[in-house]
């Protein structure tokens, strides 16, 4: 009856290109390879998030039946809120915040955004890490900025290597954007690597947009210091989330703060952009927003230990499985965030050609998902998700062994490639 | 200290004009104008949204402690959610719906912009009344789609003006967007009145987009009929949400729903498109979305009901305390929605231009906040909220009707000026 009718409307296709780059799609192609069995489930398992802080479970089921977030909330958040996150993030911090500087966000998600439209200007460039998230570089391309990467220093666990940011920088550059803690790479900076990266910044004349979601799950030796430590240096916007942290990424609800130097962030007119931005954009659920400030200032610290030592424990022991498979490595333990990063050595295998085709095929083998390090925007790496049980820890690294023995070359083949890690000593 | 730097950096004017049409910018502009005091607070008063029903307090509670909504859900929504807004909006379709052809939104703006964005096309127009929400249309021009308008019939209980429709349709309009109930003009269509459209849009090959938001406050004579059953005629696609049904916008969570007519939907790609916009967009809290099934189901009618008595008595309050003030005329009592909508006879002011000026003054002088028609699209009108109780709404009239007075031109001039009003018999 309609298809008679040469109907006029047809599909924009103006996410097309951003939307196959997300970590979703990325993970939804992988997903899709898989052939799970009850004796082989997929890993990582298809479960619920791990269980919150029931400070957090009763302050937003107090919201809900006092109807306290029923209402609309300003499209800059809710007052309380913002007053909250400003005290909780000005706890490290010389410069103190005021709930004025803080903007509450749909996740972490809407805050990076956020922060890529507001200091965008026709010809201006920005900064992300290489590796670091696609979504950035996917929304960044789809509003017209002009992306430059930025890369790391293996040898020094995954500093930032600074002569790569001076070389990507120019006139039209308009801000860096660091992740600390870093997924994928897993670190976190020093105080005196951040001191630096303040100075260059200032340097170059730009700001320091610093995305600290995975700030509640570090476990490792070196504790996370905020960037916003060096705003005298350096104007700085820091992004976050109650998902990582209180592990509710379902409850999209972050915050973007403006960490402003001597009110230069409101003379060039972030503050008014970022106003202007939020006024058209999603709003997080005024209900969830309602219960951050008892989430903030409740939360008990075990909460936050326990998580952190379900996660060292998972650090170490994936660490120690990745030993017995020689084509992948990992340059730097995890300390922070639930995953592992490494290099693929593609020249040990018989038939894989990209880590796009090594994930596939390990998903359609052995029903185990790993991103491909090209999703991050660097490839031939990938990254395993740690935040499961030991036991199925355990299964997850077997699974990957079987398959990386199954599709080597045979070992004195392998030897005779000049594969990357095999001419090293 | 940073203010003798050159930064490089500055804010992005790219939302500056959107974010100013929006009604929470016309709203804040008025609210800045009152000086509330203890015996003349700002009416409508600044409290909370009307009580929620029980049911779906209990059931956001019960996924807050089940933890069922803590994890991300996936971009099209939580398939649970989906399938019971199917399920919902199919009770009066001759062509049933499956979870398939719905998609979760953060609240019916985002459905909104979304339905726009997907439609979209290098030199495509849309077509969007006038009045309606300049959202729309300040999100159409964001993106660059160009909007037409069309009108209404002010002697047919506004009707849908089709002589309009065709006169803005050319051969690059790709939809026709109606508001149904209507807001502001507060009415519902018949029947017979869809069906009509449904064919008209037939005839011009477009797709009709129906803003139902409002579907649940219906309290007048006429019953809401939705667009999608006319999907036979036309393919239809529909956006809701809980927000004003059950008083709960602070939840933001809405909906779209595909109503395909022989898979033309799917075909012409907007399936497709919608898809990928959903990907690279904000998402709604999982944690309200794992909600939606108790939800809708077991919402007693009583609780809608009640809502609608309330409001029914207020429209009729509204109505009868209106005709005390010659200046504004209302040609259609509310029968749905939470407004009242009048043309304000300008001629009968002797200080007052327009719309903005009206509200602006009122809002100065009397701490009461009615919005400008020109926030709708339409100058010259005013939209007065009804929501509140009966003494406060006898107050807000009292109020309107003095400044009315005290602003009025002597009654012989008012006479002798040729107003549209005093012109017509």
């Amino acid at each position: 009856m309609g298809s008679i009718i040469n109907w006029q409307f047809h599909g924009s296709e103006g996410a097309k290109e951003a939307s196959a780059a997300t970590l979703g799609s990325y993970t939804s192609r992988i997903m899709a390879m898989c052939h799970p069995t009850p004796e082989k489930p997929i890993l990582p398992p298809l479960s619920e998030a791990p269980e919150t802080s029931h400070t957090a479970e009763k302050a937003v089921v107090k919201a809900v039946l006092m109807g306290s977030g029923n209402a609309y909330a300003p499209s800059i958040g809710l007052s309380e809120a913002k007053s909250a996150v400003a005290e909780c993030l000005s706890r490290d911090l010389p410069n103190k915040l005021t709930g004025e500087d803080v903007f509450m966000t749909v996740g972490c998600k809407q805050a990076i955004a956020l922060a890529v439209y507001i200091t965008a200007s026709p010809n201006s460039n920005i900064l992300l890490p290489k590796p670091g998230f696609p979504w950035d570089m996917v929304h960044a391309i789809y509003r017209n900025v002009e992306v430059r990467e930025y890369e790391f220093l293996r040898e020094k666990d995954y500093e930032i290597d600074f002569d790569s940011v001076r070389a990507a920088a120019d006139k039209n550059t308009s801000a860096i954007l660091i992740i600390n803690p870093h997924n994928p790479n897993g670190n976190t900076y020093s105080e005196a690597h951040l001191k630096k990266l303040a100075e260059l910044a200032r340097e170059l004349k730009i700001l320091v947009i610093a995305d600290e979601v995975f700030r509640w799950t570090v476990f490792g030796n070196n504790p996370h210091v905020p960037m916003a430590k060096f705003s005298s240096t350096v104007p700085v916007i820091s992004l976050g989330s109650l998902s990582k942290g209180w592990s509710v990424p379902g409850w999209r609800t972050g915050w973007i703060a403006l960490h402003d130097l001597d009110g230069v962030l409101k003379s060039h007119k972030i503050t008014t952009a970022l106003k202007q931005f939020l006024a058209i954009d999603s709003k997080p659920a005024t209900v969830i927003q309602a219960a951050v400030p008892t989430i903030l200032k409740d939360t008990p610290k075990a909460f936050f230990e326990r998580r952190q030592s379900f996660l060292r424990e998972k650090s170490d022991v994936a660490f120690a499985k990745l030993k017995g498979i020689p084509a992948l490595t990992c340059y730097h333990k995890t300390e922070a965030c639930t995953f592992l990063w490494t290099e693929l050595n593609l020249s040990m295998f018989a038939n894989i050609k990209s880590d796009e085709e090594f994930c596939e095929k390990l998903a359609s083998e052995e029903n185990l998902v790993l991103l491909p390090g090209i999703a991050f925007g660097l490839q031939n790496w990938a990254r395993h998700s740690i935040d499961m049980s030991v036991p199925e820890l355990e299964v997850a690294f077997d699974r990957l062994k079987s398959f990386c023995d199954r599709h080597s070359k045979a070992p004195l083949k392998g030897k005779a490639a000049n594969g990357l890690k095999q001419a090293k000593p």
